[in-house]
């Protein structure tokens, strides 16, 4: 532990290391606030810069050294990292702890997987030190004017941290975009079904403007106009209104739109795959996310595309649409398959919760998506109301709300999926949401048959309707049945 | 290492030490091929009852200690290990290892996680051990009779169990169904892949089954003859003949039909969620695997299926098929996305063998399919014939003969998905192989507008149709374009 007796110098409320655009945006923030930070960061360089440039805008406290940065901070010291995921994060914890005393905080603001963020924080607890993993969403722009904030970690540190989040974070009619998501990693974990769900969202505004071209014939400046139009509906959020804003742009190179000269394959940078691989651990199926991701993904082989697009050609079949109805059928169906992915992400988090004795509060996390964040919408007051009306609520879909909402919009959904299978156009997650949604309400799954293959292959044994126990049939004997249980 | 000087008594050709079902059937098959083995139980009255009751199968020595047990093998010894995945299968390599000889090999014939076969390869490679890990697939019966068998490892270990392994695998057309997959992890890897596509054919034959009753009306007894006939054509194999079985059989006890009294709520074992939680690693979009993984979760969430039920109904609607029209156009869908998934998961095994250097051949795996294993089928001969065709085949689904069936069936299968989507059956496999299908072959993915977007929010820049570069719009400003490659 460090020399404790030469700390009378300390005045910064909380220090933040790591100044490129994210980290620099969330300090400048911070100041901004009336907080005075200290910062810091490995080369020099950027931190003067910052100084430089946004110093008149609050108090900062320029350190050059880790050691100096340490003594600037009070105690006990709360310290923001905001460098790269991976080893950098593990390189700027292991040279802080020999610097910091009993008590202090040190938080991830990266994007972590939170299993790191579990085995860092148990490191640290062995120093007397907290851990906080804390998800930022928001991107440049919301680090600097109001993101939304996910911590995680103990009641010390939130209880230390919260004047400084709740200043800085979004506010959604006086309410900040922060809480206390839960102890240990509740805090990355959540911010990883955030952006799972934002895959999702994404996918299904895709698809919906495929459909709408190809097959409502819109061109990207009226499928703009549409957006804008459904953005002042109950779809109204974030991505819907960059979406109008994107399809509104015109290449100023080519005259074309906008949308027709970008590469169409699309990058992933990990948290959708992660989220995936996490329900898949959880046993919660997230069907709307893991198609999004597996789109991402088939969009960048391009040398299949070229071999599949020789091969079978990439004509549409032509169906004859109304315009206007197919349009409302459109919105119906991304709506209702919206449901269905909220509604796997919010049992995601449920799980999670369970596994690891999170207590995580679902309607609090979706009040705190409401701003700051990439998802942000109306849409999350909708998902506060339904757990405020039932705590537990076994989906998001049988909340009376929304139940209603993807009642009126069943037939639609049904008819856009069925036309765009007829036509040729990839729906990946309008379909597997309608599936999920089909498969729940089932009363009798073919699961059973599955199970009687499974047992006869395997032996893997089976339940019966009429009774409790565990059965196998004699498959390759006389076909009786035995009793395992 | 061991005192190697008392070894005279060696004359066991392989040793098995884990003699429940799987482990006794695989030492009762090497036996009865003429090989002398040594075998080996925690509990000695396993391996008692063994030889009591098979001894006069074949040559067992039997041993009651670990020591007796590797004392009666010859070197360079092979030790097979039958035993529980995880911890259980580690704790019979500790106590092994100490009492092994340099170029002994240890042979790990569960279902262990590739990640688990690499680690321990490279533990007992210190030791100057050789570590196979081994996937046998065929289930009790077929390691009694002739599984299809899936070794990693190195030469050396390959040259000295080739003689067992190719004696007591399947067989077809004189060709046994194993070969040496690859080094490392790469056996273990495949015979993943291989229960991961076994999960989507079996997906395909429930979604099969559930239209043929509920849409085309036909009782499960009808479905069974229509499946023997399928099974006579090019689907024939043995997950279709086993289902005919299974929806053949009627309860003893009600005398309804089988399939109507097991619960419809499916198991996995781990491997099908493995398999997509490795293909989300290496970025191979396995759809229909992924989908009948999820669909086996959702069939155990009773409590949300309960409450679905209860507020949408299960209510499916109708249409009018004609029935021998609508089992053929299932049976186009089925064969279709069966080539996606079979198309997917040579994908993985193509990008597994890449990743880890393994050179996986993968018309060999198609070879040793044949016979043996769980999804054995007339379609896999297929599969050898397109990569003995081209080696580098971008995808199954490009194959001339391939190619000609999907073509052949598209409407069929465009027909099945739409029809299901309008009735209400959940067909998630189906739907997303022939998005994937259709994705493949598109010449143009929305995926330029996910890419427009995550530009917006998050600067994340994108490429042009146009030139090379990476670009970012400045959305904030002037919409103009930077060129920041």
């Amino acid at each position: 532990m460090a020399d404790t007796t030469s700390t009378t110098d300390a005045r910064a409320t909380i220090g933040l290391t790591g100044l490129a655009v994210m980290g620099r945006n969330l300090a400048r923030n911070i100041a901004r606030q009336g907080h005075t930070i200290a910062v810091h960061n490995r080369t020099t360089e950027k931190m003067t810069s910052l100084v430089e440039q946004f110093g008149d805008e609050g108090d900062f406290v320029p350190t050059e050294t880790l050691e100096e940065f340490v003594a600037a901070i009070e105690r006990p010291r709360a310290i923001v990292i905001m460098v790269k995921a991976g080893a950098p994060t593990d390189a700027v914890i292991d040279e802080l702890v020999p610097l910091l005393d009993p008590d202090d905080i040190v938080v991830d603001a990266g994007n972590a997987h939170y299993d790191d963020t579990v085995r860092r924080e148990a490191a640290l607890a062995e120093k007397d030190l907290h851990f906080v993993g804390m998800g930022v969403s928001g991107g440049e722009e919301g680090a600097l004017n109001g993101p939304s904030i996910m911590p995680g970690g103990s009641e010390h540190a939130w209880e230390r941290l919260r004047p400084v989040l709740t200043s800085i974070a979004a506010e959604v009619d006086g309410t900040p975009c922060t809480t206390h998501v839960g102890p240990g990693a509740a805090g990355h974990f959540v911010k990883m079904v955030h952006n799972g769900i934002e895959y999702a969202d994404m996918q299904l505004i895709a698809e919906s403007y495929d459909l709408l071209r190809t097959v409502g014939g819109l061109e990207p400046a009226e499928i703009s106009q549409v957006f804008r139009e459904w953005n002042d509906g109950d779809l109204e959020s974030f991505l819907i209104d960059i979406t109008a804003d994107v399809l509104a742009h015109t290449d100023g190179d080519t005259g074309a739109p906008f949308v027709d000269v970008v590469r169409d394959a699309a990058e992933q940078k990990g948290t959708g795959r992660w989220t995936v691989q996490s329900a898949l651990d959880l046993g919660v199926p997230v069907t709307g996310i893991a198609e999004a991701t597996f789109a991402r993904s088939i969009s960048g082989h391009t040398e299949q595309r070229a071999a599949a697009a020789q091969t079978f050609g990439s004509d549409l079949a032509r169906v004859e649409v109304d315009r206007d109805t197919f349009v409302d059928q459109v919105r119906a169906a991304l709506y209702a398959s919206k449901v269905v992915a909220y509604a796997q992400g919010f049992d995601q988090i449920k799980a999670g919760s369970e596994e690891n004795d999170w207590d995580v509060d679902l309607g609090d996390m979706a009040t705190i998506w409401r701003g700051g964040c990439i998802i942000r919408a109306q849409f999350l007051n909708r998902i506060v109301d339904a757990y405020a009306e039932r705590a537990d609520l076994p989906s998001l879909l049988v909340d009376p709300y929304f139940a209603d909402a993807v009642r009126d919009g069943l037939e639609a959904w049904r008819e856009v999926v069925a036309t765009a299978a007829r036509v040729g156009v990839p729906t990946p997650a309008f379909a597997s949401s309608l599936a999920y949604f089909d498969a729940l309400r089932r009363d009798r799954l073919p699961a059973a048959l599955i199970q009687g293959l499974r047992d006869n292959f395997g032996a893997h044994t089976y339940g019966r309707t009429d009774r409790e126990g565990t059965f196998h049939t004699l498959w390759a004997g006389d076909l009786s049945e035995e009793d395992q249980s």
